[in-house]
């Protein structure tokens, strides 16, 4: 943030151009983390905090309180699932309260922090991670995702600044395709083997042995350990249970909801279909194009999380340690 | 058949345009099937029996045998999983030494028998299905993927017009889209309520106890009662026992291979990274596009089948009856 503007980078417009665009506004913020142009936890997270502090910058005097509740209820209807949106718009909403110097302040720390802890889960997971491993991944939980770093690909990161040979899978994340856009553009860039997989693929080559271990991200970690998470992680972690794979998930306390009982208490967005029935890429000249690719007259279901119960789930990764999710491990983690 | 011209739908262009095209010569039907054009466990197994009848009836007196033996060669390497084209080729193949008159009879008895078939599966499949069922499917197992009816959705159709009031989640089965563009172009057409789900979404709408019953085709069946079928077969089916869904496999016994003792002997056809890199589709204006869908510079690992072990498999809807998959059960059938 400098200033009224918020820098970031637009992730919609990856993997075929990379632009950092600016919003100078709290409502342009949320146009930017509704269409998805900011996603990704701890970068909604980060986002959500500096609209907030928008807010309180432009709040006028005579209604500075009702103003920001109302900036906070519009920041909150932009991603319903996302925990970390929430964990900052209300940090920052107390700070504001006291200030609006206090709130540039606190979004900036919430900031700061994820970037901190995403290091910090990089260093923790990657010892878990040997020489020659193979491993999968769901979506995109990477620096793009986060201040830096990332969650799910933070300790890969990490294990290959030590050295250590590693190959990804990377699920291509239908309906929007972060794994095959958004994580195999990072892993190309920082030169980690990978290849993108078809989702439909990960039970297939975890049946052949080619996968020792899982990492995903998280959007949100109900008190009993449950995982929301990108569409389609709840079927790889059962599938990784049936081979007796594990399943990491990647996530910092700031995920963490000890509001939520469990995971049927998270609510998990429906997009619109058109994510599904169409799709966005690049013609052979370069130009960007729409196309559709499902059958007219058909219509679509866009789940766009799912909830992996605790049981299917090895541990979590967090800034804190590896933690197996349990009512009491994740008790004594957030408080 | 027609004289030396066999007639088929280019399923390539679906569901935006509907053209049956001809195919005068064993190599042009080879094409087809490889190009997948022509695709679905029987109508491979029809079009490459009807490749066999037009090899005879062109080779050469004077090495009728080998001129044979090579064509059937050429047309049994153009899909090396689908149990169906193995079967018709050989049949023809014998047939076509006793004459050419011979092998045009044996193709066509193969196209009406998958016909029978797949209605007899129809029958028995829709016993299985009640009164506002919600069924999910994968890939395109319906008529097009047969000479008629189909096997997945045979059961279906047939209920349908038993009055059953059914929902279909049919999943869109990437990379080709076989769920979003053949299997929802069918429904529709036949009326049958139904969306399309991202593949990933299908363990998240049996977590919800949305889905009653999941309906699969498969392209050969082991010894054992393993199946391959379509890449993500194998995870739907992990996540139905995951959720005691049951999962029920539609096929005709021309697709056992009882020389496979087990799954891990039918070979996997890995297909061009090509198919998960770029997506075809419409634009708005009605052109046909390819676009670039995954990030440059990554590659793709694109297997096109996996094996789904016989142990979640309920039942094998056959055109005999249902059987559980079992060596018993499936030598009594298939002798």
């Amino acid at each position: 943030m400098e200033g009224a503007s918020v820098h970031y980078i637009e992730q919609n417009l990856l993997p075929f151009s990379f632009r950092i665009g600016q919003s100078v506004t709290f409502e342009e913020s949320c146009r930017v983390i509704r269409s998805m142009n900011v996603r990704g936890a701890g970068a909604i997270g980060a986002l959500a905090g500096f609209a907030m502090a928008q807010a309180a910058s432009v709040a006028p005097e005579a209604e500075y309180h009702d103003f920001l509740s109302r900036a906070k209820a519009t920041i909150e209807s932009t991603r319903p699932t996302a925990r970390n949106l929430f964990h900052a718009v209300d940090l920052v909403f107390q700070a504001a309260l006291v200030s609006r110097e206090e709130a540039i302040r606190s979004a900036t720390e919430i900031a700061d922090t994820d970037a901190r802890d995403s290091r910090l889960i990089g260093e923790y997971g990657a010892q878990l991670l040997r020489n020659e491993m193979n491993i999968e991944t769901h979506c995109n939980a990477g620096w793009l995702a986060f201040v830096d770093y990332g969650t799910a690909l933070s300790p890969i990161y990490h294990a290959h600044q030590q050295g250590k040979n590693l190959f990804v899978y990377v699920d291509e994340t239908r309906p929007r395709g972060q794994g095959a856009r958004l994580t195999a553009w990072e892993l190309f860039h920082e030169g980690i083997p990978h290849a993108i997989i078809p989702d439909n693929a990960g039970a297939y080559f975890m049946s052949l042995g080619k996968v020792d271990l899982m990492i995903v991200g998280a959007d949100r970690v109900a008190a009993n350990g449950d995982v929301a998470n990108k569409i389609g992680t709840l079927e790889k972690a059962i599938a990784a249970r049936a081979y007796g794979i594990p399943f990491y998930v990647a996530a910092p306390t700031s995920t963490f909801d000890p509001s939520c009982a469990d995971g049927s208490q998270i609510p998990i967005e429906f997009r619109d279909e058109s994510e599904i029935l169409f799709q966005e890429g690049l013609t052979d000249d370069g130009r960007k194009e729409t196309i559709r690719v499902c059958s007219p007259g058909s219509t679509a279901l866009n789940p766009a999380f799912d909830v992996t119960p605790a049981r299917f789930i090895t541990g979590i990764i967090t800034e804190k340690g590896i933690i197996t999710p349990s009512p009491e491990n994740i008790q004594s983690i957030t408080t």
